[in-house]
């Protein structure tokens, strides 16, 4: 019996891919590529520096990544467009079913696990007006490890204080449900556009195509 | 006093972007994209897998990651052609001046570390005729993790039985260089595409722009 759900929050509640238009604004016909190619850079770090041992948060992750993509492609940039870029992780928007979900499971624990610092998070939760919503936002900067390490689910177990079996976790990311799926999390995929399955040896228990679809789940 | 050269083997010896030609015998128009993305998606899953603590062999991963790698771009396959597409793994010629450069160094011990397995490394190796040029060919098979966790260089840092500062260490790949680096390694980069440098908190020591450049760093 599902009592918790913890999401993960980019690309799950919260749509990265926004970040273009900022970037388009900064490099007219390059908004795509720039949030496209600086998504990718983020994950890579936050992976290569986990298993490096050489954790750092994630807004210096995410400033790193940034400066790597804009050398990458050979844009010039200041310390003014950097932060004005970061500042855009800052307001990303919910996707539109989000708050209509979350109130529909008022009955159960709603958290979030994500690489995202508490500050960041809370931030990000407060523009959109979701604060009310959740009953934890659960940074893995308190773990210095980021997902898909075991440790950093674990640390959502701890957190939750349930038996594993009771908890539901939501994530649009492949190699996030891969890692929660083998940690041992109940675990949904939120495949919003047709994505395929990454190879990773684990198959997520449920799949939907937008967060709505999981009050069947649950219920 | 350096004398010792380890070296990576995936783009560092090794052409990895000659698989092209054979993903677009395969599927005209594509080879550039199918081997591009591969390429991405395998190290993506030696790192993934990494951290999840669920190791399995290359071979296996580099399956994995060209069968999610022809579901993302839409293409039908058969086990025969992955088969083909795998076994040009076998084949990577080496860049063009790795043998005459191995030929310079003989005074000094010459190892390989690749995250590929004993087998794939050594028919390579033997493909492109340079199997009197190495003392070791060590695979991170033999430690069950990937590059660049810590554990994977310190194996080198073992079989080579010398001092950690007798060592250098030489690869194409910025992650790879980061991660040696922060192992403890002398680290000379083979930056042949004038890449930008990786934002992971590490520099090489050495930057060259092929293989040879490294004689003069060694004498």
């Amino acid at each position: 019996m599902i009592n918790t759900v913890v999401f993960d929050a980019y690309g799950t509640l919260f749509d990265v891919n926004s970040v273009s238009r900022v970037c388009e604004k900064l490099y007219p016909g390059n908004g795509k590529i720039i949030s496209r190619v600086w998504r990718q850079k983020q994950l890579e770090y936050t992976w290569l520096r986990s298993l490096m041992g050489r954790y750092i948060d994630f807004e210096q992750v995410n400033r790193d990544a940034l400066r790597f993509t804009l050398n990458q492609l050979g844009k010039n940039y200041t310390n003014a467009i950097i932060d004005t870029l970061l500042d855009s992780y800052l307001t990303l928007p919910s996707y539109p079913e989000v708050e209509s979900t979350l109130k529909l499971l008022t009955s159960l624990r709603r958290m979030i696990l994500s690489d995202g610092t508490e500050k960041m998070l809370q931030t990000m939760v407060r523009n959109a007006k979701l604060e009310l919503y959740f009953d934890q936002i659960l940074s893995v900067d308190r773990v210095q490890v980021y997902k898909p390490d075991p440790r950093a689910y674990e640390f959502a177990l701890t957190a939750a204080n349930v038996p594993k079996e009771d908890i539901l976790f939501v994530s649009s990311n492949g190699w996030d449900i891969a890692g929660s799926k083998s940690f041992g999390f109940n675990v949904a995929w939120v495949n919003r556009v047709e994505k395929p399955m990454e190879e990773l040896g684990e198959r997520p228990d449920f799949i939907v195509s937008n967060l709505t679809e999981l009050i069947q789940i649950i219920n």
